[in-house]
């Protein structure tokens, strides 16, 4: 009788990538979907979800191998998971943790919910206010005012 | 300094469960759209991809703690990871290997990708004999005779 963890933990640490880990449980695959990883072709990736954290009840956390984000993802993760940490793995230690910053003001990057609002309708780029409490973001828009609350939003 | 892989290896094994191995690097997130793995709300899951197979190249793995699958899932999973293999866990132990088999004739699970057919313009079931080689799986509509092969597979 064999284990069955064994090929698994072997591969499950990395040398060189990120870990995003704080993630909400329920938002893993927003995570991944806007960071486009179904996309990636070479990098070792692992994901995990529905680990116990004590701060949101329920985490994920992602692995990536290799990869290193610019600072416009991580303005994106921070609008659907505003407490995740970000680590930076050189060598298979920790050499930077970085908390993703939820920005005061977003433009291009995420859709009004207002579908009467203008940007819905002509070529007019977003542009959002961030309403931010301790666990959820919301945004403002500049042009109709109405407010996109975390379960509505669309990143583009 | 910390290492970044304790807590993630601590949560990688499971005491009962399901583990998708060999399943083609690039269909990961297939076989997870497929399973609905986004709707589990409860279950403890990790997934990684682009691991080193000898036989693929490059091949995805799926745990879940605490769930089994049907076997009409199996046949969904065999129509685009043929050579999958399914571990039963329980008590972290390996209890039941199963080979996802192809089956010769499938029944209302994939959609044929003539847009001319029938089966995309009435409420007909869709019916396909199942053509396949060691690594392709590719499906005979029995209304029009396209073959849908499986870049072109999508599963309802």
């Amino acid at each position: 009788m064999e284990t069955n963890n064994e090929k698994f933990l072997s591969v499950s640490a990395i040398q060189n990538g990120t870990v995003i880990d704080h993630i909400p449980a329920g938002r893993l695959f927003h995570v991944i979907d806007l960071l486009k990883l179904h996309t990636i072709k070479e990098n070792r990736m692992t994901f995990g979800t529905n680990f116990k954290s004590e701060r949101f009840g329920r985490k994920g956390v992602i692995k990536i191998s290799g990869k290193f984000f610019e600072d416009i993802d991580m303005d994106k993760i921070a609008l659907i998971a505003p407490n995740a940490k970000v680590n930076i793995i050189r060598d298979y230690k920790v050499v930077e943790k970085r908390k993703v910053a939820v920005p005061n003001k977003i433009t291009a990057i995420a859709k009004c919910m207002n579908p009467k609002c203008i940007t819905n309708h002509e070529e007019v780029t977003t542009k959002f206010d961030v309403i931010t409490d301790d666990k959820k973001v919301a945004l403002k828009c500049l042009y109709c005012e109405k407010i996109t609350d975390q379960d509505n939003l669309e990143l583009i």
